[in-house]
């Protein structure tokens, strides 16, 4: 089959051999696979994966390892974890956290920027009819900016920041504004910013924005290792910041102010599907202008060069 | 008056006016001062601080500028914050938070370390007769033992890890085993992590402790930049770190851990005084053999060479 594959190089392979599904996981023919910003960081060796990349996609199920018929021929998308489901964590309803957990694309399993991926069935959602594969494909990401509602307890009467205006950036500010928190976007490109300004959000440019600790909340989804830096600059006192940034590289950083401010870090990482997938049924996100643009896979090196400039958003490989 | 001075380098003067107080300030006759790493700290450029240093001490009330008699005579430790009452954090009772706060010290006030300090009278607490100024001087850094259990509801059936055998480390093992978590205390030093461990904190040394992510919560009081990244290896996915430890120097740190495990890293800073004066009148923690030496200001350049030794715990000038 048609894969991309990180080895020290990123390779584009037409006879990859299709992945057998084992016990309980579905073989997805995948339609569209999008590509995130922690595959272009793995290729500069963050978590040091080997294998297909790609964790965004939305495909069809073709076959089944077990008895679960409930998925089969079905349009899916699918969470990323595949977890035990006996540990301290699965039991404790953090099953994305099971310390023997592999994850597509990222650590321990081959990845969905190929033409067949196998995945758990209990890991799959079905597509309602009337949502487009090229929204769809954004369940995954929309899925961890869902992850900080689930973390943190955003009032209405609250202010956020979110910085950056990538991917991430845009489909977080969406779901915060969603939220009825004031929720503001500070990014560098107009036409970034604009996609958020169109559903409703106030926006900023960086230079625009004055340092002065003036937001409850703020989200660092600015892919950079300064991001939690700048951050710093803008949470009130006692206030939270939410990094959405993964980084190969390390971040050089004076703690001092977040322990004078007593300021409150939370990671995020992966999200629930479910509440993605019902924003996007019912059309409350809008993803559309997201994409950068769909490719072929006779074109994917082309569409990774294009991942990978300044003005780009999401670019998507169609596998189908 | 008698007073330690940072003004580009440590000065030991004998010739300091005695200072005024101000509306609502009472004039304290310094008994005990302590040394705090935050003081040393200072002198390597932390908060570029110039003026009178030290922040922990037990004195009497000898003036009072105003009405409010209540102190005069009294034998008191107090608050270091000096706040305006009339901003948003004022109110919301997060005083210590006050944008426009001085802190004596360490922030546009003059410090303890001398014969005479000048603090708002609300700032002050009584120090119940049988707590000797030896046991009250310990208020402050006590207090901001307290602040973790503020801002952190630690549970019983909990694991927490306290890193580093200083002063902070020793008192926030003590009081966190007081609360009923099931608290271990790592550092380098038997002589150190004996005194926790004979007011029955469980101790290891940093050579037997290994790096699991076993632990529900991690204290860093280290002091050390690196106290933060040396706190990931032990805090379990979702867990949280309690940061206690300014720096002048940055720290460098790879923060995709604190991402891919939704780690919560909470800053803490100075504390309640209430319950830490309760804990020393009521005998729950014990402070004696946190000291380690006692001296007169003449002998003040010595304590402070005293305070920088790796063996040390508190270090006290005596200016009665």
């Amino acid at each position: 089959m048609k894969a991309i594959i990180f080895n020290d190089e990123l390779k584009f392979v037409n006879d990859h051999p299709i992945p057998e599904p084992g016990p309980g996981e579905a073989l997805i023919k995948v339609r569209l696979a999008g590509i995130c910003n922690t595959d272009l960081e793995i290729t500069k060796g963050y978590k040091e994966y080997r294998g297909i990349i790609g964790h965004e996609f939305v495909g069809v199920v073709e076959k089944i390892h077990g008895d679960n018929r409930k998925f089969l021929k079905k349009r899916v998308v699918g969470e990323i974890n595949c977890v035990c489901g006996e540990c301290q964590y699965c039991k404790a309803g953090l099953k994305r956290h099971c310390p023997s957990r592999t994850t597509i694309g990222i650590a321990g399993k081959d990845g969905a920027l190929a033409e067949y991926v196998a995945l758990p069935v209990e890991n799959l959602y079905v597509v309602p009819e009337h949502v487009k594969d090229e929204e769809a494909v954004f369940a995954e990401p929309l899925a961890a900016a869902y992850e900080i509602l689930e973390q943190v307890h955003v009032k209405p009467t609250e202010t956020i920041l979110v910085l950056g205006d990538g991917k991430l950036g845009i489909l977080v500010a969406l779901v915060l504004h969603l939220s009825l928190a004031r929720t503001v976007l500070a990014g560098k490109h107009e036409e970034k910013l604009a996609i958020a300004r169109d559903q409703g959000v106030p926006i900023t440019t960086l230079e625009d924005l004055v340092a002065k600790k003036a937001f409850d909340v703020v989200v660092d989804a600015t892919g950079s290792p300064d991001g939690l830096e700048q951050s710093l600059h803008h949470v009130k006192p006692r206030g939270t910041i939410i990094l959405k940034t993964t980084a190969a590289e390390k971040a050089r950083i004076d703690l001092a102010p977040v322990v004078v401010d007593e300021i409150q870090i939370i990671g995020s990482r992966c999200g629930p599907f479910e509440p993605a997938m019902r924003a996007l049924s019912e059309k409350r996100v809008r993803v559309g202008r997201l994409i950068s643009g769909i490719y072929s896979f006779s074109r994917a090196a082309e569409a990774f060069a294009k991942a990978q400039e300044k003005d780009s958003l999401k670019v998507i490989i169609d596998f189908a």
